[in-house]
């Protein structure tokens, strides 16, 4: 594959207009102490490893791992190279050169953390250990619900593996499943829609490779002839696994899924609210049913502006340069058959589960104030419509029309503040939330979800990044909403790579040094994704 | 509390004959370059740190920390002291003295670690920390089904509370619940009898003394004014809570559990087959029922063997030195309304997802050539009022009958390899253990479980410990199984202290090189719990 297909393809989920990060004429920083012949030469050794043309470090090659959504107003983030091997043994002679060169890596899987950073290292001068060519589907085991695949795999290629073979276990996708990678997803602890959604909960056994080089089986993969890597996620003695997520402690070259079996029935629901201060009374409904696992889904409760973002530009629904005010907003949603708050669940099953338990989240989401939706009212709804595809472990690309709600500069940052399901915590968060995105002049495009006690308050920051002032403005909110809402103790689960240090900082300096000293004892030439999660 | 008072305490769940372990006239071994007088040295700054009456070293005051049912026919096994603390200050004080004094600590909750080694450490020399005096239920929060425990709360006091408080939650007991403890039992990877039976998954949260004296909270415990500690797992950056389970790496004096909210029905089931050969088909049966979570509790299928060894002496069953053959076992099982093998789950929701999901059961269980028993027809049988009470949070000591099975001298040590949950493994699995057992003249007592698409294999050898020939007999037998099941690919999920190393040594170097590494950044003078899980 050439480098302008591979280009293609990289950019072909969003076509923005305006040329993103990697401007013409900006010169990628090198890492402290490197230089940019150092750099070169160890390309040069990469080229020797993977081969000529999975070695990229030339400005132009490099554009497709250099676009990404998030504000970077210092510019200061691109890598100065990437390199794509294609076996272990590859990703093991990666790691020693690096060593040796002291050479930082990013590794990324399929590079589709959109709204947290794509592929762009979170410091400057690294180069990207691009593992898309290793996409094997290694194994699927029908009775048991499990797989093991590698990082390239995308989710499409895993639904469309299993769908040709006429098996019938479901995937669980995030937002832009096709194109992102299960392993990638799950290493930063992404979650989904259906039963499943809690990414990290149902992943078992992982293969890494070592900062230094070594390759290791976790859980009871390094047992010879076990049949329980996929089965057993604990193996013995401490449990690893959750070192190797949202780290830089090692390179994941394979994971073990768990995979929901196909149930007999399934039956989505969405329940409109008609105001915005709905959201309490909504969680205060949901959290009993969600922790009774009465509904098996984590559910999510869309506003309206968010649900609009998807389908449409922001000018159409109020005038460029205004407010989005609520009688607005719900003007729009009413024509499309949305409310002010729009929440997705879904119930799975036989038929007669199903039928047992729909009376009782009928009961208790009327009594909530909602309207109890189904497809029979809905029908084909887009909006409905793309939530009953994720639920079932469809697949669709309806969210990335988020980045064109501002203009064509493809600007999202996602905030992701973690709190107790609790409707009183909402009523704050919202609050707080609009106040500084309108102090910013920004748009609440947000979402809550329940996961089973906890409740993810999910802002999407949009904004057009092809707009210079815009972009430093969105990067001041982003950081004012972190430290704001970090001091009512709301810190977030993930963020993008040029805010990492900033959301570690609020998980205090004890953690801090405890991740650095994990990280010097594996890691001490700090080779692997140096600013990965605050640790350097 | 006196120490005559503590010793009757620890003593009190089962009164053996001889007395064990640390018999009379053993001296302990002290730790590598430790004297008597360093220890004395050491326990006296301890008795300033924690009291007088708190902190023991005479043999006589040692006895209740010494008492373990595993073989040790070694007689090396035994702590040199015990320092039991009050608060979570005391114990940063404890670790930071350990440092000074270069003396190894063993951490217990409540010590109760049965069939495992009890509260005695893995290698001679070390003290005890017992954290039984911390034991304050620190916060349950009715709404979101959690709770916040300090190490030496037991099942008991857990169960007690919520029920003076009327709270409608359920706590999932191990076996032994009564007296363990739910921050020892998680730690250990224990597991129970509810939806809620796999205990680590539903462990959100921890505080954990590391071993230079700090102090850190996982999860989103750092962050001041979260109101998420026990509603969130992971926190941000890399999950670090996995580490402190088997392992020595921190002294956790704070743990949050998720509680299943009581369900408004339930119905437990009683699978009853009538060949040893059966239990094949049975896990064929079952696993797509426990894949798809129609049975939402992890199910044991029990050996008559194990079931009869609960209440009844061997010799009523067959004369004593002989072996217990299957027509005798069927003759005893049929006369106490058991089968050979029996399963063992329960049905939980509203009344009518109950009535919903049964007729599913019943038939692919009676398929499987099963009779589908409930309450209607077993009553008050005591093995399912044993299971029936264990799978809804309920207390027991039934199975501390065990044992007595072979005789007064209380030798018992759980042997669990994992497999995936499929038939064949287990047809292989119970060969090779019958015929190790059969060699070495010991019976075949045990049980299958299946949690979620893990086998996990549960064989009590029940041996006679006041006897030192049949103590030597069990250790060797029960080295052989690790190593001849560990050979066919089924290692163990855990283990009795004096075979850590060995268990872990199936795990590979690297597996083992990694856990030093992480145990030299973290301890580098080694003080807590040398030998757990083989990490020294």
């Amino acid at each position: 594959m050439s480098g302008i297909d591979r280009r293609t393809l990289l950019g072909a989920a969003v076509s923005v207009g305006a040329s993103v990060g990697f401007a013409s004429g900006v010169k990628a920083q090198m890492a402290p102490g490197q230089t940019r012949a150092d750099v070169s030469s160890f390309m040069a050794e990469m080229q020797s490893i993977v081969g000529e043309e999975w070695a990229f470090w030339s400005e132009q090659a490099l554009v497709p791992y250099d676009k990404s959504y998030i504000p970077d107003p210092s510019g200061l983030l691109h890598p100065v190279g990437a390199v794509a091997p294609r076996t272990v043994e590859e990703v093991q002679e990666i790691v020693r050169a690096a060593n040796r060169h002291h050479q930082p890596l990013w590794p990324i899987s399929t590079g589709k953390n959109m709204g947290y950073g794509s592929a762009v290292p979170a410091t400057p001068g690294q180069v990207v250990l691009d593992l898309k060519r290793m996409n094997r589907i290694l194994e699927v085991d029908v009775d048991l619900g499990t797989c093991l695949i590698e990082p390239g795999v995308t989710y499409q290629q895993l639904k469309t593996y299993l769908e040709d073979n006429n098996i019938p276990l479901w995937i669980d996708v995030p937002t832009v499943g096709p194109i992102a990678s299960p392993v990638g997803n799950t290493l930063e602890r992404g979650v989904g829609y259906t039963p499943y959604g809690e990414h990290f909960m149902f992943q078992c056994g992982m293969e890494v490779i070592l900062p230094d080089g070594r390759l290791m089986r976790t859980g009871m993969g390094s047992i010879e002839g076990s049949t329980a890597w996929q089965a057993f996620k604990w193996g013995y003695g401490p449990y690893v696994d959750g070192l190797f997520t949202q780290s830089n402690f090692g390179v994941v070259t394979k994971m073990g899924l768990w995979l929901m079996p196909q149930p007999p029935a399934y039956k989505p629901f969405m329940i409109r609210h008609a105001n915005m201060d709905d959201v309490p009374k909504i969680i205060e409904a949901m959290r009993p049913l969600r922790v009774s696992s009465l509904i098996a889904n984590c559910n999510l409760m869309m506003s309206a502006s968010y649900q609009l973002s998807m389908f449409n530009r922001r000018n159409s629904v109020v005038a460029d340069g205004m407010p989005l005010d609520d009688e607005s907003v719900k003007r729009a949603a009413r024509a499309n058959g949305l409310g002010m708050w729009n929440t997705y669940f879904a119930l799975y099953g036989t038929e007669e589960v199903v039928a047992a338990i729909e009376p009782i989240v009928r009961g208790a989401l009327t009594a909530s104030g909602g309207e109890v939706l189904t497809e029979h009212e809905m029908g084909d709804n887009p909006w409905f419509h793309h939530h009953a595809t994720l639920m079932k472990g469809g697949l669709n690309l309806d969210e990335i029309g988020m980045v064109r709600w501002r203009g064509n500069g493809g600007g999202l940052a996602w905030f992701a503040p973690v709190a107790a399901a609790k409707g009183a915590e909402a009523e704050r968060q919202t609050r707080l939330a609009r106040e500084i995105l309108d102090k910013y002049g920004f748009d609440y495009t947000a979402a809550y979800a329940i996961g089973w006690r906890d409740l993810h308050h999910i802002i999407a920051l949009l904004f057009d990044k092809s707009d210079a002032e815009e972009e430093a403005r969105a990067d001041a909110c982003y950081r004012e909403m972190v430290t704001r809402f970090g001091q009512q103790g709301w810190a977030s689960y993930r963020t993008g790579v040029n805010t990492m240090d900033l959301v570690s900082q609020q998980y205090g300096q004890v953690n801090r040094d405890f991740n650095a000293t994990i990280k010097q004892a594996l890691d001490p030439n700090h080779i692997l994704a140096p600013g990965k999660s605050g640790i350097a």
